[in-house]
């Protein structure tokens, strides 16, 4: 990771921390149970990746960070309530989450089921009434069409629907790809919209370029997961299969083999980047986190 | 009921049908066993309690029934989905709604989860985006933030989870009236604030009117079905006690004798008459709602 992305990432990581434990309600408002449990999955952990790409392309855009707050904390309550819901039981049975217990094994089920409806609850309500975003009233509305849809049936809901089904089947390589956009890319590229519409009057041509590059970086993040799940696996003794195979679940190595695997993260970098081809240096950290995600050891 | 209420609540409940319909994704959009689960759960079924609120309350101020479709719908899409997950085996363990086998019975757990998630974000698309919504963006807005927080861990979802921490519990009066407040009085509330807000510039001492009549008749909602509940009991052979009672849930008959919780559900009627004492016949449909809920025998 580039020194310049290293610092702008811990400075948001920073940043969200502090929005989101302002935005949280405190643990001892009534039902205090349940805000313990938000808190508990909300707060120092994960590494914010969504609210970076939120704060990154509104820099890119020339926006100051603290009007970008809200929409990072937004993004955020929608990405840990989607793992507290995926975490459950009758979805993908995790017991470990960002090296915590998850929520319904530290807390118990039905709170995990609240606390992420919560969740999902008030990022739309902070997005629609957080002080911190400056947009006008009608893009404020765009804002909160583009996250409801970015998280709903036709979004990360409808992907991680389409993952479900898809645990033992073979998908074909389109189908791989429409289930890692709908499960992942939809959020990724709602963080990046955000931002494009708390710009005054943007350039509708340079939101697009945007829009595609979060589609590209989406896509090059899932590509490289499988990857590092796979090697991970040869490397390590004893265990011959990575967790998604195990589960049957396809990965990208299993359908395009290893190099076609790796290509493909390429292709996607150098399509991110050729989307930034009309900014100058502002768009720097964008750069560097597409070279990150495509480069990165875990 | 009133034959006029009984002829407003059939034309409601055939307008919203409708309405609601055509804001849900089709069947046959993927993730089809998603997008089939959410319509299996919202169509055909239910009194549509809070969409008639909606409804009359527009009435009564004058607006055009095709002016609320969206704000009907949103409250619906939220209630539908805190029936799907309160009804999961970690939270009510309910196998029939409605008369028919709850989601995660005619579907799967997860299906079910997350058919509640998509229409919690449906919820909030519709009431951004509607285009039946003739409200100015910054009442949109408004409206969105009433809707969240009626839904969220100080409105509806912390009711659940203050009623799931009474179970086996000694609740006190004030507590026990705390939990309905939130669990389902918060919605009913918001059905009618949804209404004042989609009215241009209402005179905000009406509005707080219509606001304290919801408050009112959601309470004496709930103290009349722990009275049928209990009356039913008595009457059904074999059966001594209610469902709540056996959940040793406190309810007002136990904390304030028959009499008592008749006395205090004919109290609340008449707080909600004199909080429409400002309007004229157009508020007719409220008054017969209200004593519809105190005198109704199931």
């Amino acid at each position: 990771m580039s020194q310049a992305l290293k610092e702008y990432l811990s400075f948001c990581q920073h940043r969200v921390e502090h929005a989101l434990e302002q935005r949280l309600p405190k643990p001892d408002i009534l039902p205090q149970r349940l805000h313990q449990a938000m808190r508990y999955c909300v707060l120092d952990g994960g590494k914010r990746t969504r609210p970076l790409l939120t704060y990154c392309t509104g820099k890119t855009l020339g926006l100051p960070p603290d009007s970008l707050d809200g929409a990072a904390c937004a993004v955020e309550f929608i990405h840990v309530y989607s793992l507290i819901h995926d975490d459950l039981p009758a979805m993908d049975d995790d017991e470990l989450r960002r090296g915590k217990p998850t929520c319904h094994v530290a807390f118990d089920e039905a709170t995990a089921i609240l606390a992420g409806d919560a969740l999902q609850a008030l990022a739309f309500e902070v997005l629609a009434h957080d002080p911190s975003i400056a947009a006008s009233a009608a893009n404020r509305l765009q804002m909160l069409t583009v996250l409801a849809r970015a998280s709903g049936s036709q979004g990360m809901v409808g992907g991680q629907a389409i993952d479900l089904a898809a645990v033992g089947t073979q998908l074909s390589l389109p189908e791989l790809e429409n289930m890692h956009i709908h499960k992942t890319g939809a959020l990724i590229r709602a963080s990046v919209n955000l931002a494009t519409l708390a710009k005054p009057d943007l350039d509708p041509v340079l939101a697009t370029k945007l829009d595609h590059y979060a589609k590209c970086i989406g896509l090059s993040f899932q590509v490289k997961d499988d990857i590092l799940d796979e090697e991970s696996d040869t490397a390590t003794l004893g265990k011959t299969q990575g967790k998604d195979k195990d589960n049957n679940k396809p990965t990208y190595p299993a359908l395009l083999g290893m190099a076609g695997a790796k290509q493909k993260a390429r292709e996607l970098h150098e399509m991110a980047l050729a989307n930034l081809s009309v900014f100058g240096d502002e768009a720097d950290l964008l750069r560097d986190l597409s070279l990150y995600i495509i480069e990165r050891s875990h």
